[in-house]
Formats: structure tokens, sequence, C-alpha cells
């Protein structure tokens, strides 16, 4: 790879408010891309899906207009704190081109239909994918990814004995 | 990655018979390998484990010695012309250092402790793994490397459009 020769590649990263996705990045920023390369990363947060059914909530505040605008404001919030924080990651460690793509619902299929649409040339994830509550719920994000996406997908598990955002232990 | 900075990594890439083996091999190497890299690329195949009780098999020929000893001169073989196909690829497409390693045994069990016993920082593997016929009894053992193996795990499926040994459409 690399080189002069190299074509630019898009890699796909699935960024979350996860430690683990924090040390997935900075494994991909310093083993996948080179200095100087024309490659672009695709920094993809997966905001969860609105609460369905909110006139079925028997307390008829659970699931209010207000509660329901002030989750849709966190989720929001956290979006963009988890940007700012993976591009602050991005700039730091490599100064490579960076778009960012927040979606909507189920992170599983979320990452396979935006590695289709955008045809990126990998998909670099935290081994638990989308933090330990969801994947309670959900399953292993990055297993289903592995059986679905087409394109290669890199699974970063983080070392326990590794601080977050600090991959210093692997190799630059 | 790469330039001048880089240190060396230890790339263990497990081969097998089949097209996918080949394919992942052929896109670590245009991916994840840099041109004049002190990477090291560890190609890994897996030997089956002999088959267990002959002396129980009733026909008194199936597992015979003769039968034993042809199916070990056999898997010797083909792993020496799995191995010779790999390392011709590697010259072909990048050439960097390579070792190769022949073990026995479950390849999901083999590739987990050779990737511990190696240090290894990344494992590379097709996402089928190992053949076809195997996965059906053994399960994938791209999957289950992937939840194993503490380091990172490249999981590479081909293409169906394309052609054995040939990645030309992705970036070189």
């Amino acid at each position: 790879m690399a080189g002069s020769e190299a074509k630019e590649r898009k890699i796909l990263v699935a960024v979350d408010e996860g430690e683990e996705s924090a040390y997935a990045l900075s494994w991909c920023l310093k083993n996948m891309v080179a200095e100087n390369s024309k490659d672009t990363l695709i920094l993809l947060y997966c905001k969860p899906p609105p609460p369905l059914y909110p006139a079925m909530d028997g307390t008829g505040y659970l699931f209010s207009d207000d509660l329901i605008a002030s989750m849709e404001k966190y989720s929001t919030e956290l979006a963009e704190s988890v940007m700012v924080k993976a591009n602050g990651l991005c700039k730091e460690v490599n100064d490579v081109k960076v778009e960012t793509r927040v979606e909507r619902g189920d992170p599983r299929g979320v990452i396979c239909k935006m590695a289709e649409k955008l045809g990126v040339d990998i998909v670099v994830m935290g081994s638990h994918g989308y933090g330990m509550i969801k994947r309670a719920f959900l399953g292993s994000v990055s297993n289903h990814c592995a059986q679905n996406v087409t394109c290669p997908v890199l699974i970063v598990k983080r070392p326990k004995s590794v601080a977050p955002n600090n991959c210093s232990q692997q190799i630059i």
C-alpha cells in the first residue's frame, strides 16, 4: 500500500462514546493510514432510533413530548461530542482527510448499509461496538458486520492494560 | 503508519488452500504492508488433526496405518503447496519479509494460540476461514478469532466478482 502509487481509499470507522471505539480509531490512524496518503476517513456515529409508541405509555410522562425532545437534544449533543473528540484524535495523530456522518438506527444495519452506500474499502470498529449496554440488547455489532459487510472488516479490541485513546504500545 | 518512523510489525495471515485466504493475503499485501517496511508477514497454515481412534474402526482398512500415512503425506504436500503459492504471492506483490508456520489442530484454537504466542500486531484472515467443508463442521473460524484473539483482527471477504488472487479492484 501507500507510496505515491496509492489511490484514495475510503476507510469507514464506526465511532461511539466508548473507549474501545476511540482505541480502534487510534489504532487505525497509526496502522492503516499512511502519512500524506490520499485516504479519506469517514467517521460514522449512529444515534439510537426514537422510542416507539409514545402514545402507548401509561404514565403520561415517561414518553412525553418534552422528554422525547430532551432525549433528542442529549443524543444530538452526544453525537457532536463524540465527533469533536474523534476529529481531534485524527488531527492529533495523523492529519488525514476526515468526513463525519451521523445516522440513526440499529448500528448493525446502519454500518452495513453505509459501507455499501459509500463504497468504502474497509470498515474499522471496536470489538464491542456501540457500547456495552446496547450490545447486551442487540448482540455483537462487530460480529454482525463481519458477516454482512462485503468489504474487509477490521475489528480492534482494546487491551485491558491500555488507557483510553492511548495505543502507544501498538506500532506507530 | 509507515514512513521511516514505523517499527517492525508482525502480521499473522491465516492461509489455506481456498481462494478466499489467497484474496485476503493479496489484500493485506496491497493495503496493510508499506513498501520497504520493516513488517514481517507470518503465514500460518493449519493441518487437520490426525484421525482419532483408528483402532475402533471396524473395517480394518479405512484407518489403517497405510491410509493414515497417505493422509499425512497428502496433508504435508498440501501445506507445502499452499505455502509455495502464498510465498509467491508475497514476492509478486510486495517484497516483504515472510516467515511460514505449519501447525496442526483446530484452526480456531491454533490461530488464537499462535497470535498470542508470537505476539503479533494483527491477524488477517478470509471470512470463511479454512475451507467451506471444515467450516460446516467447525463453525466460522473468523468469528471465533474475532472474539478470542486479543490483537486486532482483519476479516477479508472475497467479492464474488473477483477472480482468484486478483484484487486489482482494490487499492494498490
